[in-house]
Parts: C-alpha cells; structure tokens; sequence
C-alpha cells in the first residue's frame, strides 16, 4: 500500500460531509491519505502525537477542517513544520466567518494555507495538497494538469434552461 | 507571601498594555496573582504545563488574553476544569473581531468567559475573577462590594464641559 | 431538598430551547438549579427583586440568556456581584450577533461572562457555573473532571460516513 | 423658567462630546430641557427613580445616549412611557455598531427611536424631540420649519475648493 | 370617523406582512390610521405630495418601512416636519443590514426614528406612535399604560416545555 | 463652450475632496462636465429639477456621490433615465459600508451604477462616464484607450525601496 | 437578426437563475443580447478572448454575473473599454457580500458599475444596459420611458391582504 | 547564481510595504526569491505570461499580494499549477476585509493559500513558501526548525513594563 502522503483532520464527526470532498479529490487524483477526527479541545493529546510525529511519518501536507473557535488547523501548524492547509467549516449562527477568522489570522510564525469556507474549500484543500505533491512528483503533475484542463473543457458555451 | 490565586496569561509581550488593567484591578482589591506570556503557538509546551499544573498549584481562575486567531484561552480551557476568563485584544486590521470570534464561538464541552473587547475588558476580567473568588471569602466579598459602590458614588449627576 | 446554587434565567419563554441546554448539563453534574423568565423589559422590578436577593439567596452563579437588544445579563451583572455568564441567544435578522455585542461589551466594573451564541453556549454556560462551583466542592470537581474525560473518550479516531 | 420638556441622559461623562450637539439642537430651537449623567450599570436606581418620575415631571421626550452594550435607552424605554429616543454612541473596536444593536434591536413593547451613530445622531435626536413637541407647540413648530428652510437655503450650487 | 392619526406608509407590498404589524398595535390601542404603499423610487410624486400634505391633513406620525436601499423613511423625513417612524424590512441577501444602515445613518437636520429590523420593529413603530401621541390625549396613555402593564403581567414565572 | 455632457452631484460640500476625482479624470479625457450640490434631503427640490432636466439639456451620465443613508443617486435613478453611477464616499463609524450599501442594494427598476468606497471609486465614475460617452465618440474612445495603455505601460516591473 | 449589443456573461451554469433576468429584461426592451458562459478561472482564454473582440464585435455593453471571489467582471473590465456592468451573485455561506467586495472595490482605472446582489440587481443590469443605449436609440429611449412608467402605474395605492 | 524558487508578485508598488515582509523571511532562510510588479487589471498580459512560464522556469510557490478586488492571486492560480499563496493587503475602507474575501473565497478548482490581512500575513507567505520547499531540502528543513524554534526560545517568561 502507498505511503500516506496526506492527513486530514477534523475536529468533529460533523465535519465530515464538509471534510470528505478533499479526500475525494484526494482519491480522483490518486494520492494516498487518511482520515482523521482530532479535536483541538477534546483530544488535545492526539492533536500534539500527531503533529509531533508528522514528520516522521512523512507526511507532506495537513489538511485541517474546523468550525466556530477552530483552533485545529493553528495548533497544527505550532507541532509540526508539515504544511497545514486550513478548511473553515459553514456555522450556524456565524455562516462559517467565526471560523474563517479563527484560521485565517494567525500570527507570525505559524501560518495556515487557508481555503474558502465549506464544500468547495474542502476540494480546494484536496487540490492545493496535490500541487504542492505535485511539485515532487511529475506523474502527480500531469494527472493535475489533465484534471484542470478536463474541468475547462467541461464548461459549455451558453447557459442551459433547466 | 500570599498564594498565587489567579493567573493572568497572554500571547505576547504586545498584549500587556491591554492586560495590565486585570492585574491592576486585581492589586485594588488585593488579590494575588501572577502575569505569564504563554503563547498557544510559539511556546505550545509552557501552555501544556501550565495547563496540567493549574489546579495542583491551586490556580482558582485563569485570564487570558489573546489577538487575532487567539487560541490561547480556548486551548487553556481545554487543559484545565479552572474557569477561564477570555480577553480579546484589539487588532490592527479586524479591530478585535477576529480576536473575539475566535475566543468566545468554543465548542460544547469548553467553555471560555469572554470580555469586551480591549481594555475594559481586561479590567472587567479582574472584576470578574474577584467575584468567583469573593465566592469563598467575605472579606474579598466587603472589598468588591466597596469598590462597586465607591464607583457608583463617583458618577457626577450632571455632564461637564471641559 | 438541595439549596439553589445557579439561577437560570431568561428574557422569554422562547429563549427555553436554547437555556434548557444548560439546565442539562447541571442536571448531568448534579447541580441544584431553579430556572425562571426575568425579562430585563417586561418584567424590570422582577429583575431588581432577583439581583438584589441572590447573595441573600446563596445563589453562586447566574446564567442569563437573551437575544436582540439583550440587556437581561448585563442589567443583571449591574444588580449583584454574583458572578453572571451570559448566553447570547440566536435571532432572526442578525443571526445573534446583535446578542453577541449586547452581552459582551460591557463597561468596567461590570463583567458578563459570555459563552458562544446559542445551544452550544448555554451548554457551556452550564459547565462553566459547575467549573465556578468546583472550586469549592471536591465532588462536583470529580464528577466534572469524569465528564470532561468521557468526552474525550467518546471521540472516534476516524469519521464515518452515514 | 421654562418647565423642562426634554431630558438628555448619557451613560458616563464621556458621552457628553457626542450628547452636546443635542442640547446644542435644543438651545438654537428654544426648547427647556435637563442633562444628567445617569448609567444603566453604575447607577441603575438612579435610572430607576428617573423613568418613575418622567411622566410625572412633565417630561415629553427622553434622549438617552450610550455607547458599548449601551443598556440605558432600552431599560429607560422599560421603565415609562415617554417616548425614548437613543444615540448610538461611537466606540473604539467596533465603531458604535455594538451601540446600535444594543439600542435599535428592541423587542416587542418597548421601543427606542434609534439615531445615527454618534454626533450626527445626537444632534438629529435633538429635532426629533422638537419634532414632537411641535405636535402641540405651533410656534416652536414655526422655528422648527424656519430652521429647516434655513438648512437648505445654506446649501451653495456648487462646491468650492479649499 | 376619527381623524387620520397615523400614517402608516411602505416601499411594496411586499413590506405589508412586516407592517400591518404596525396597524395591528394601532388598531388594539384605538389610534386611528391609514396605510398606503408610496415608493420612493416608482412613486416619487406620490412620496412629494404625501410628504407635502402631511402637516395640513393633521397626521402627526408617519411610519415609514422599507427594506435594502431603503429610501422612503429618509425621503419623508425631508419633506414634512411631521415625525417619522422608520421600520428596516428584512431582506434576502443582507437580512436587514442593508435596510438599518440606509434608514438610520441619516445627515443632521433630517432625523428617521428607526426601530428593530422587521415584524418586532414594525410593532414596536405602531407603540412609539402611540406614545408619541399619548402626549396630547390622557386616554390613549391610559390605554397604553394599560397595553404595557399587561404585557408585564403575562410574563410567566418559569419557562415551560413543549 | 462644449456641452456639458456629464453632470457630477453630491450630498454636501464635504463630498467634494472625494467627488473632485471624477471630475479630474474628465478634464484628463477632455469630457465637459459641471459639479453640483445637490442635497436629496436639503434640497429634494433642487434633486427633482436636476432630474426632470436632465434629458432635455443633454445630459448623457449623472455622477452622484453621497455618504451615510446616501439617498442621492437611487433618488436621481427614480427620476431620469439617463444613467447614473453612485459613488459611496467614506463615513466615520462606518466607514462608508453604510454609503455602499445604500446605494448598491437598489429595487428591480432603478439601478445606480456602484463603484468603490471612496477616491478610487469617484475616479472610476469618472472613467465609466468616458466609456459610455466613448460608445458614440469615437475621439474619446481613442483617448480613453490611450488613457489606459498609459497606465499599464507605467507599472514598473519590480518593487523599489522608498 | 439584429446586431447583438449586449453581451450578458457569468462565471458557471449555476449563475444563470439569477442572471436570466438580466435577458428577460432586454427582451422586454427589444435590446439583442447573448448569453455565454465564461469563467474567469476555468476558461481565464475564453475571457481573453471575449474580452479582446468586444470592441470589434460592436458590442455596447457587457453584463458580467458571478459570485464567491468573482474575478469574472473585474477582469473583463481589464480587457475592454466596453462598460462592464457587474451582479453579485448571492453565495451560501458570506450571503453575497464576497461577491459584492470581489466585483465593487476595484481599483483606479477599471470601473465595474456595480448592481445589487442577486435577481433584482441582474434585472437592474439589464435595465441599466437599456439605459446606456438609449443615449443613441431614441426608440428604445421611448421603450424605456413606456416601461418605467408602466412599473410607476402598476404600484396600488394600498397594501392588500392575502 | 541560486535558481529563483519562489516568486513574490504584487499588484502596485503601495503593496511592497507589506510584502517585504515575504520577502525578508525568504532571505533570513536563505530560499532564493524574485519580487515583481503583476497587476491583473493594469497588467493582464504580464500575468498571463508570468504564469505560463511558472513551471517552465521551476518556480515552486508564488507569493501574490493584493488589495481590494484583490484579483491577482486567483487569477495567477487559475494559470498555473504551481501553488499560489495569497495575501490580503489591508485597505482603508474596508481594513482588507475586502482583499481577504476576494482572495479567500475561491471556487472548486483554484484554492490560494490564504494568509491573515497584511504584515503578518506576508511573513507567513514567506514561512509557508520555505515550509513547501522544505518538503524536499532538508537543509531548508533544518534552518526552518531552527528558526522555529529560535522564535519559541525568544519569548519571555513575564511581560515587562516599558
């Protein structure tokens, strides 16, 4: 079996609808990866093994899915020099800026790539943690490059009535 | 000398002048208390220790304050059942609403007090320590109930120009 | 019959599906606890009545909610040096922001500590009375410390799809 | 000397720069009014004692100004039914919109006839009260439309440079 | 037929299930009203001449509700001396932050007392008229006095479930 | 003398160091233009005339800038056809979301042309005047593209130290 | 087949149910139009390419739909001095705000003229459009007049119950 | 001469300010760098370019800052695989809430590593362009643990009084 090459956490179970669509990328462009829940205020103790042993295990890109206070990603980003890729997760009351902000303005010395709150941030995750793979790994490379161009070509001209 | 009741931790040396109103109410009304720079992201191991180390030492309230993603009081209240008491920092680009989405949206299971945003707040943090401690000793009880009603007495009845 | 120890307290009955998260977690510690409607508008001198009788009472912690303008926890914390957290309670324009600002930006000498907007928050206000309360009893600071470790414990350490 | 007709009332001294511009308002338009300094928190009895007494002294307008949670022009709206009129006041983090929602997000009851944020809106509540009062005032609403046709005849055809 | 009091006044008729609110207060308090749609953008004119008439026909409180650019209330304000009650109609988009700000940040000289965003501002607009006009007519304070005295007494003692 | 083709109206001379942009940006392209005050609350008057006027002198875009509840432009857009682009122009609590909001969030029928809070925004009125004006002029359409090769051809290629 | 004059563009499929009332706006008005699907970021040569013909083609005015982070009308702006008129289209978790930000603050040389968020402001797009070209079709002039005047006489002069 | 492998781009000179920030961290770990002046709306065919010929020229991360409409840095993604790196300049309306959601808010298909609004932000573009290469030079990998660890040891244990 392939080496892992990606980790994705999240802070809950809840976060999985939202969390699944980077493994799914993750999968259409073939790069081995895993799913975890480490939760920055429940399981703090997972959250510090896995970032203190990411390295180790070589692991090239943290994905982190959050919401609300979401200190996931941050912390993450203090254990280990692993690059971590942030995911706000859409709230309820907030719509997802409580966690946007929360991900987004970390201080010098530990930044989180952030993506767009939701869905669409979580494939973004998937396909940011494949470029950065990909700069690596030509395979990777073309199979991105042909994903991007399959997406563009897949657009039609005009606009369709449903 | 008397026994460290209440911890006041921060960020970074850039949050003191924000947090030294909590010490300064907190010297008022004869409190003990001690000042760290813990920060969540830069020294996440002195967090974990003062965490852990809280409620053995008998730490009785935690204030902590934070700018920015400011994960500090959310991660603390995370290591420790000790109430902690969250101060949102003003910031330069977001002016503190980033501070305060990030300390006060925490998930069921870990809770964190939260301030107004600035210094008011941090005043209010001291304020707010004294009356969780006020609540097993009626001699800091009489001084609280003084200072709130010598700051009730102080309140002219009418508006003065300069 | 156990004495009181936290006033739950609320603007409108439509604010009980929200607080009752609170009177959850109490009942889960073994926290005796009275819940009332105390409208900071409709029912002012109710709010007086309570603020002025809590110390007498030997009530340890009030939890107030409130949405909108949401002046119950604020007018509260003015009435009594008991210690008030406050439960921004979600609305429909605004989300509960407009909760949010009310409850939290106090001035000084008036502290409200506030939770997260909405259930979660009342939740959190809950455990945060019993993380107050623990301070001087032994047994709630067990009972709490084994909620917070089966929390923990209930985490899985991977997502499952539905 | 004339009965007093308006009450200007502000949470603290520091509110007086924004609430000046009313009582300005009210002098240029001959209308009796009062200042004073009365603080929902600080001073809730005096807020008490003053609403009690509003209808009775023959007040016709309230304008309460108060900045932050801003609870003195909702819980004066609480206390008598003289119409209340609120000025958000500006403030440092969040610019007046906490004020704001703190005092135009009334439930139903009670309601605060809410101004622009800060001297414009103070000054504005300063007509409004004239407004009122003109109802049943024919010569002050003989001055209120001079001043307002004076307004507009002071507006030039064009703009100058400096 | 009793003289036209209130003039309750509105962008569409798309803003009347927020406002008839506002009429329904007014018909429990027995002040007499009218409602009419005048838009300020498809029915300038109308808005002209109904500002125009106002002071003559002796209306002497018009409610003016309006949602997103929000011009109505602002408009009447600057063509009658009569007061204006204005209540920001929730939207789509913005929620009701669209129509707030375009209602409330009004310039110096032409105030709009504006309420909470939708059907509680709207009522809340058809209460501030009544008080307004209890000024001059001792039976409608009586039954105002009443109307809030009720709204107290109907506040029940303690939340109940479902 | 060239027929004034572009009128430029704001709310107050204090609109003017933000509206003086477009105005110069028409001077640059050589497009005739006049700067008016016009007050949609001071001088609703003057706005309607301005209006009703517009298509018979000629007038082929109307610039109009305003701050706070910004009425002017959606008011000139109810009463002329002729296309009129808004500028927002920056306010003190708000910081001009206020202005934009109140002149973007316009009902299906009468569009104002928004552009950027502030100077840029004006100076881009002024540009969008010229591309209209370019559409049947075409020695301004040579003059505006070569207005814009300019500007690209003055970016440098790589930063430089003050 | 008339010329086409207005080409109406969005970002993706899924922008057409709000930007086909920009299209039954122009057919209302007898103003010929296409519809194209171009993204900024999935088809960046498709937009290089419109961007590059507008002017040869004699297209007047390019309408340009898009939400999220919305590049589509911006960009156009770069490439043509046609007038881009921009709509924000409404997005799931920042409501549209992202979209109006991403289309309204641009900066000094590239003007989008800048509708309201959603349906209505795609209606006002296509109206604005008539606009501009009525300044050389007195004609559609006329039509627009009709239409405008149409929508005025539509407007009952009270609100109805259901 | 070191092979450039990171290259910083920004959309005008006011930007360097901030993005020095990137390129000092760059310097301090030894990663070579080149800054350039890309402005998507002034110069749109240099963006083109300079991302068609990213991979070519073995750039492994692009820094973009913007402002604003801030378009730069999704449209250089939308050209090139390379991992793009945005950072939301700070503005003066909006304080770079604008830059931050039109850089963030990116749809499936070209995530941008967002960082938080302005010097902060820029610093972390530069730490997270050297944690990307250091996935694949372990002596970068060295010097970064180095200077992380640095940044730990340099923080005080007490904040200290000026």
């Amino acid at each position: 079996m392939a080496d892992v090459k990606v980790g994705i956490i999240m802070g809950s179970q809840s976060d999985w609808p939202t969390m699944k669509e980077a493994a799914a990328i993750l999968d259409e462009l073939g790069v081995a990866h895993e799913s975890r829940i480490v939760s920055a205020h429940r399981t703090p103790d997972r959250l510090w093994e896995y970032g203190r042993a990411a390295v180790g295990r070589g692991l090239q890109v943290i994905i982190a899915g959050a919401g609300g206070a979401a200190h996931l990603p941050g912390m993450m980003a203090s254990k280990t020099r692993v690059p971590v890729i942030g995911v706000p997760v859409q709230t309820r009351a907030l719509n997802g800026v409580d966690s946007l902000y929360s991900i987004v303005q970390m201080p010098k010395g530990f930044p989180v790539a952030t993506m767009a709150i939701g869905a669409a941030g979580a494939a973004n995750a998937g396909l940011m943690a494949a470029q950065i793979l990909a700069l690596g790994d030509p395979a990777l490379a073309e199979r991105l490059d042909r994903w991007r161009s399959d997406l563009s070509a897949s657009i039609p001209e005009e606009p369709a009535d449903d």
